[in-house]
C-alpha cells in the first residue's frame, strides 16, 4: 500500500513534500520543539539541516525535545553547530562535549514539569514542531511512532508542523493514550487509578490547518543496545528482590505495587531479575521508557500490564513486538510524559521506584548529573519525579566506576540532585541499606560499611570520624576535606591513596 | 459551663483523671505521637513527664508531633532527657542543641509523605497518641483545636488515646476539614479543586475505647511574636509582589493562582506586602501554617479563602479570631498535613510558593536545614512538597547573616535541600532573578550580580571565573576552593576576607 494512503485524511495529502522545502521553514532564531523520547524523533529534517550548515549556511536554532533523541539528531546537529540552546535532557557524547563546553546553552527540568511550561508560554512561541508518525487520522490527527514525551503539547501550540511519516506498522494505533490536563487554576484531578488505566485519545489532537509539509521516511530508530547485566548489576538486582520480597512477606508493603525502574544496565537487570524469580506475578509497571526486558516479562506472564511514555527496543525486539503487536498493545500503553511521570499518579499508585546515581555519599544525598560536580553527563530526566513521589525508592550505583578509581559512595556528593528525604534505600553491588528508620549518622555507618567498595571503606570511615570530631552536627561534615576524595582523582586520576 | 459538658458521649466521662495517672501509660521506650503543628500541641502530660524525670526516674521516649511544637513540650522534654527520637520537624532551641549532639535520634522528613508513613507501620506501633482537643462529639469524635498536623493518623493507629480538653471555643467545630485518603495502591484522587473546597469531616474520627485518660487543660499555646518586617524583608515582599503582577500584567501568569507563605519573618513580610498594594485582590491561600497577617488580609477583602494545616498567631491575633469565629470559620479551613502539603493539590491548583532559605548557591541550589553544612536548625518541613510542585516558586533570604559577616549567597550550598530545578525565582532584598529561561552560568552570572550583598560579589564573581577556568563544564565548580568563604567564617567568625 502506498505510503500516501496513510494521510486518511486527503486535504493534507497536497502537503507531501520534500526534506529540503519542509526545512525551510527553519531558520536562524527558530524555535524548534521535535518529537523523540529515546524513540520516535524526526529524522529527515534534522539531517537536512546539517546539510545546509555544511553548505555553509549560518543559522542556529533552539531545540526542544522530550527527552534524549539519538545520534541522529542531537548528534548531528550539535556537530554541524546548529544549536543555540537544547531543552531537556540528552544523552548524545558531542552534545554533552558542546553543553560542558558552554557552546551550546542547555537546561535541564523535571520531565513532569516541562509540558505545562511550553503551554504557560515560558519557553517562547513554539515556531516549528516536528514530529514522527505512523499515520494522520480521518479527521486529520496524529498517530505517533514509539514515544509520546511532549509532542502533543508542542502540536498544540506550533505556528507550523512539520510531519514524517514512517513505515512503522500504522496498527501501532492504539497503543498510545493521549490526554493534555487543563492547566492551573482550572486543573482537575488525572483520572489514573490503576496503571494501565486509559483516560485519553489514541491519537494527538492536531489542527491540519498548521500543518506546513509531510515527508516520508525509511528511517528507523538507532535501536538500543542491551548489553547483558553484569555481576554487579545482577547483584544490585538481587538484593532489591530480595529486599521487596521480606517486606512483601512482613505485611509492611502492599503487594500489588507498580514498579519503575530507570534507564540503563542496572535498571535493565532488576526487571530481568523478575525473569528468574518466581515469588513476583501479576506485576504492573508504571514507569517511563520501556526497555526489552518488558516484553520478555508480558510474555513470560510477569508483567500484566506497563506504562511508560516511550519504548527502546534492541532490534530484535522491534521485530517481534511489531510482529505481534495486536498481543502486546493490550498490555502496554504510551502516555505524554506529564502523565506517565505525574507526582500526583505516582504517589497515587504507589510507585516503587529504582534509579540510577553516578555517585551518593554516606548521608544518601545523590548525584544523577554532574561527573566531579562541573561536567554533565546527561540530565536528571524523570529521576526526581519518581523519587520524590514513589512509596518505596531505590538509588542503584555499582560501588565503583573507571576500573575501581572512582567511588561512587563518597563523603559529600559534588552535586545535588536529589536529597536525603527522597531515597529510602541506598543499593550497590556489596548491599543495601534501609535509611528510613536511621538518622544520618547511623546512615553514614551503615552505607560505608555496607554499600561502600571495600577498598574505600575506611578512607570514608576516617573522615566521617574526623568529620564529627571536628565539628560534630545532625550531619557532621569537615569542609576543608570534604572533596578531597575528588580532588585527587582530578589530580591524580584516582581516588586512592596510593596512586 | 462545666468542662465535663464538652465530653458530649458520656461513656468517655468516666475516663477523666489527672496528669499523673495518664501518662503513667508512657514507660521506658513508648513511642509516643502528638497532636501539634506549631500550635495545638498538648501540654499537661509533657509535664507531668518532665515530673517523673526530675523526680529520678529514668525513661525514654520515642517523641513524634506534627511538626515544632512549643517549648512547654519539646523544649523541657530534651531539657529533661526523657526523648530517645524525635520526627519530624522542629525548632527548640535547647532539642536543637541536643540532636546536633547526637544526644536525641532526630530524623526529617517531607512532611507530605509522613502520616502515610506511619499508617504503613514503619514509624513501629503508634503506643500512645496525646491530642489537644476542644471537645469529644455525640459519637464520641475529636475536635482539634489550632492545628490538625497527623493527628487523624495518629489517632486512626494508636493503641492508646489521651486528650487534653482546652477552653478553646468549641465553636471551633467547622474550621477543620479531616480527610484521611486511602493508601496505595487503592488511592483515589483528592477531590480538592480550589482552595478552600472542604472534602471531609469536622471532626477526627476515633475509636472511644481506646481512649485510656482525658484531662482537663487550663493551658494555652506559647503565642507567636511577629516583629514588624525589617527593610530587608519588606524590599523582598516588593520584589515578589512587582515581578508577580508584571507577569499577570503580561498574560504570563493566571492571576487567580493560590499563594503559600513559609513560616519566619520575610514569609510574614510578603503577606503584609498585600495590604499596601492594591492590585492584588480575590486572593486564595494555600498553605501550611496561617499566622495573623492572613487575618488581616482577610478583614481587608483581600483574601478570600485560607486553606492550612494550623493557625499560628500572636496574643491579640487569638482574641481576635475568637471573638469572631463565625465570621472566619468560612474563609479558614484546617487539613491534614498529608492534604495541606500533598503534592497532587499543589500541582493542580498551581500555587505560588515562596520559602525561606539558609543560603543559596550561584547555581540556585538551596539549603534550608543545615547551618556550615552540619548543624541542624529545623527541618526542612513542608518546603520541599511546594517547592517541588508549585506552579511559581521563590526562595527568599536576606543577603546576608549574622550583622553581613556571613553571605547567603554562596558558591556551593553546604548542604541541598532543594535543587536548581526547584527552584524559579531567587530572591534578596538586593534584588531578584528568574531562573526559568537561564542556564547554569547565566543563573551564576546573575545571582552574583543581582542578589548578592555588594559586599561579597567580587568575591564570588572571581570564585565562579576561577572555576571556568579550572574545570569548565555546566556548572562550574572548583572544588578545592567551592567551600573557602564557609572555612574563612568557621575559623574566622567571617566570610570577609579582611578579618
Ligand atoms: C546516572 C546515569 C548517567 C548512569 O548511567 P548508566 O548507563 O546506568 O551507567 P554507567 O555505569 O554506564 O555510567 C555512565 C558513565 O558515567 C561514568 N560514571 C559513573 N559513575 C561515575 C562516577 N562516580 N564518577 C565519574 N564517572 C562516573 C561511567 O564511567 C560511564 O562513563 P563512560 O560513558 O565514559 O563509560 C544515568 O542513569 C542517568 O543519566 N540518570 C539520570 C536520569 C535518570 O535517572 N533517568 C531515569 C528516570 S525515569
Ligand atoms: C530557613 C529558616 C531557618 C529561616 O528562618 P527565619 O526565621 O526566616 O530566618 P532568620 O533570619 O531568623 O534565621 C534563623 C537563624 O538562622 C541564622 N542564619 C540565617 N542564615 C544563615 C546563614 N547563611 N548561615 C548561618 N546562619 C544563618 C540566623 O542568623 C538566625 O540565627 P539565630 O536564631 O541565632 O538568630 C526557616 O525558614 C526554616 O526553618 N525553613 C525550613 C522549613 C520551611 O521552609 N518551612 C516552611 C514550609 S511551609
Amino acid at each position: 500500500m502506498s505510503r500516501r494512503a496513510r494521510i486518511h485524511y486527503p486535504p493534507l495529502r497536497d502537503k507531501v513534500t520534500d526534506a529540503g522545502t519542509a526545512a525551510a521553514h527553519i531558520q536562524d532564531g527558530t524555535n524548534l520543539f521535535i518529537s523523540g523520547f529515546t524513540s520516535g524523533y524526526p529524522k529527515l529534517v534534522p539531517r537536512e539541516l546539517v546539510r545546509r550548515a555544511q553548505a555553509g549556511e549560518e543559522f542556529k536554532v533552539n531545540l526542544f525535545a522530550g527527552a534524549s533523541t539519538g545520534e541522529s539528531v542531537d548528534g548531528i546537529l550539535a556537530e554541524a553547530g546548529v544549536v543555540a540552546w537544547r531543552r531537556p535532557y540528552m544523552s548524545d557524547r558531542t552534545m554533552r562535549r558542546l553543553i560542558n563546553d558552554n557552546q551550546i546553552r542547555f537546561k535541564d527540568d523535571h520531565l513532569s514539569m516541562l509540558s505545562g511550561q511550553v503551554r504557560a508560554g515560558n519557553w517562547g512561541p513554539v515556531d516549528v514542531a516536528i514530529v514522527e508518525a505512523v499515520a494522520i487520522t480521518e479527521d486529520g490527527n496524529l498517530i505517533p511512532t514509539m514515544s509520546v514525551g511532549n509532542t502533543p503539547t508542542y502540536v498544540k501550540k506550533a505556528d507550523k508542523i512539520i510531519i514524517e511519516i514512517t513505515h512503522e506498522p500504522e496498527e501501532l494505533y492504539g497503543l498510545h493514550d493521549i490526554f493534555i490536563p487543563e492547566d492551573p487554576p482550572y486543573r482537575m484531578p488525572i483520572p489514573i487509578y490503576r496503571a494501565a488505566d486509559r483516560i485519553g485519545k489514541p491519537h494527538i489532537d492536531m489542527d491540519p490547518s498548521r500543518v506546513v509539509a509531510i515527508l516520508f521516511s525509511e528511517e528507523e530508530d538507532c535501536c538500543a543496545v542491551f548489553t547483558p547485566p553484569d555481576q554487579a548489576a545482577r547483584r544490585i538486582a538481587e538484593h532489591i528482590l530480595d529486599f521487596v520480597r521480606h517486606e512483601i512477606s512482613k505485611k509492611r508493603l502492599p503487594a500489588s505495587l507498580p514498579w519503575q525502574s530507570g534507564v540503563g544496565d542496572v535498571a535493565n537487570a532488576v526487571l530481568s531479575g523478575f525473569l528468574e524469580d518466581d515469588f513476583y506475578h501479576n506485576l504492573d509497571i508504571y514507569s517511563e521508557v520501556l526497555q526489552d526486558s518488558v516484553l520478555d516479562l508480558i510474555d513470560m506472564g510477569t508483567v500484566r500490564v506497563a506504562s511508560g511514555s516511550a519504548m527502546t527496543l534492541s532490534y530484535k525486539g522491534r521485530q517481534r513486538f511489531f510482529n505481534e503487536l495486536y498481543r502486546y498493545k493490550d498490555k502496554i500503553v504510551l502516555r505524554p510524559v506529564e502523565i506517565s511521570n505525574s507526582p500526583e499518579v505516582i504517589r497515587r499508585l504507589g510507585v516503587i521506584a529504582i534509579n540510577t546515581a553516578i555517585e551518593v555519599d554516606i548521608y544518601g544525598h545523590v548525584n544523577s548529573t554532574h561527573v566531579m560536580g562541573s561536567q554533565l553527563m546527561n540530565g536528571i530526566g524523570g529521576s526526581g519525579d519518581f523519587l520524590r513521589n514513589g512509596a518505596l525508592t531505590f538509588i542503584v550505583t555499582p560501588s565503583t566506576a573507571k576500573g575501581d578509581r572512582i567511588s561512587a559512595i563518597v563523603p559529600m556528593v559534588s552535586h545535588v540532585d536529589h536529597n536525603e528525604h527522597s531515597v529510602d534505600i541506598i543499593v550497590t553491588e556489596h548491599g543495601l541499606v534501609d535509611t528510613r528508620p536511621l538518622t544520618p549518622r547511623q546512615v553514614a555507618e551503615q552505607v560505608i560499611t555496607t554499600c561502600a567498595h571495600p577498598d574505600y571503606r575506611e578512607m570514608l570511615w576516617e573522615y566521617y570520624q574526623r568529620a564529627i570530631h571536628a565539628n560534630g552536627g545532625h550531619e557532621p561534615h569537615d569542609l576543608s576535606e570534604v572533596f578531597a576524595m575528588h580532588q585527587r582523582f582530578l589530580r591524580t586520576g584516582s581516588m586512592r591513596k596510593d596512586c
